[in-house]
């Protein structure tokens, strides 16, 4: 951390000399103590490093198991073709996010290997011609960078995050955002065929031969797709002994409950009532 | 701060118990000591706080000057009609914000009095069927929160702040954000000329009567339409002291400037260049 991320506002002056990856563990814990955070402050994209990477995703999550999700907040291309290579490498479901260089545009992009475009399929036309990737990054450019549009962009990545891991809303395949003429482009990518990364065509042909095992696998149904009752009770053991108190009205009071008004239909369909009303017109 | 407020991310766990107000300058003082802040942990809706609000927003800026810019961050609909009232009638442009009861879509609205529709254009039905304003928040109903939503409303809300400010880019009218389907919708909304509110109806009057005027007033020309000479030195005095440090490639290097090519056209134009060029395909 330096005192020019401060235009961040994420990172506080006197976490100036810290590494980014201790700041944000250090901001993190004082805003939810009871996360259990885990940090490596390294180069991904060597190959010593590749492997620590790919052991991560499949045992850094709970009980040792597989993590749920993977989110890509790198700034070069190199770590990009790195996360991608590991998640189509392991069938992973990872989200991909990016402010542009004028800090005035980002993006978010849901990659399910196989399904959606990866990171290789559609490559930088210096990369497809043989060029130095190296040369993406033009030497001299000073990035701009914005905190709103920062801030933005992280939040809709989180906000993908909780609609994919919860189960709530659509979840777009690609997700952009241009801060100049407030315009929030959103389209899906179908893979290539001729992609250059092998692991990302042998997701693709798992895609086409057994689609409904792959929804499975990715965890992709519906939750009533997936259970046999959805009339069960929500939450049986309620692990973390969550209660709903009363506080700003905020508690179900049965009393209110009970409130309820009931109308005898006699039995009438909505339709019958409807008829029925409009006649006394 | 209650310890049901921690979900925001924004407040942490030791901050329970003060107010938000006190909590938030802690916070905003944490990120950037060098601003000044004025807080003001009251009511705005009494007629006694009214006069404050009233007298801050024209006193409230440097030196004593009008403030540029009021931004509403508040959750019930008083409140939101005291700034609108507080705001026509001082001509002041406001940002309005809001997140819905269910957590999945907010809003922002800048409010340019008389030139857009004020917060009284268009009441909710029960107020404008002479109904009790209190009927808008529903008894019982427990108003859900995401911190997603109301960071990227919040993100949303200070990008347009800086667009105003500094002049960049466009800043809508209305910007909405639906969760659920990553869908943003983005309109204008003209002034209701029977409009409840007296100020806002003399505020349409001036706009309709003087709008060369009224850009003026409220500050809404292009820097190059105010200025006799755009080419005029950007910053001469340079208050802040700001200089251009060499760290990252950012500098601009005198000698990656005399790298550009220039090229001879022996004053041919763009046209017949392309014309050449096509002839020898």
């Amino acid at each position: 951390v330096e005192l020019a991320n401060m235009n961040r506002l994420f990172f506080r002056p006197e976490q100036s000399g810290l590494s980014k990856v201790e700041a944000s563990l250090q901001t993190l814990r004082d805003i939810n103590p009871d996360v259990e955070f885990e940090i490596f402050n390294m180069n991904i994209t060597t190959s010593e490093n590749y492997d620590v990477l790919l052991e991560r995703i499949r045992q850094g999550g709970l009980q040792e198991k597989r993590v749920d999700l993977v989110l890509s907040c790198v700034d070069n291309y190199a770590a990009r073709m790195t996360i991608n290579q590991a998640c189509n490498e392991l069938g992973q479901i990872w989200l991909e996010s990016g402010v542009s260089e004028n800090a005035v545009s980002g993006h978010i992009q849901t990659m399910i290997p196989g399904r959606y475009a990866c990171f290789e399929c559609a490559p930088p036309a210096v990369v497809a011609g043989g060029g130095d990737e190296n040369a993406i990054k033009r030497e001299g450019v000073c990035a701009a960078s914005l905190p709103t549009t920062m801030g933005i962009t992280a939040g809709l990545l989180a906000q993908a995050t909780l609609k994919h891991l919860l189960k709530f809303g659509t979840v777009s395949n690609f997700l952009g955002y241009d801060a100049l003429g407030d315009y929030f482009p959103s389209y899906s990518m179908t893979p290539n065929p001729e992609c250059g990364n092998r692991h990302c065509r042998l997701r693709q042909q798992e895609w086409a031969e057994h689609p409904e095992e792959m929804m499975r696998k990715y965890n992709l149904l519906e939750e009533t797709e997936k259970k046999d009752d959805s009339n069960a009770e929500l939450h049986p053991d309620n692990e973390w002994g969550i209660v709903i108190e009363d506080s700003d009205g905020c508690a179900a009071s049965e009393e209110e409950e009970e409130k309820e008004e009931v109308v005898d239909t006699k039995g009438a369909s909505v339709e019958e009532l409807m008829a029925s009303l409009k006649s006394l017109q």
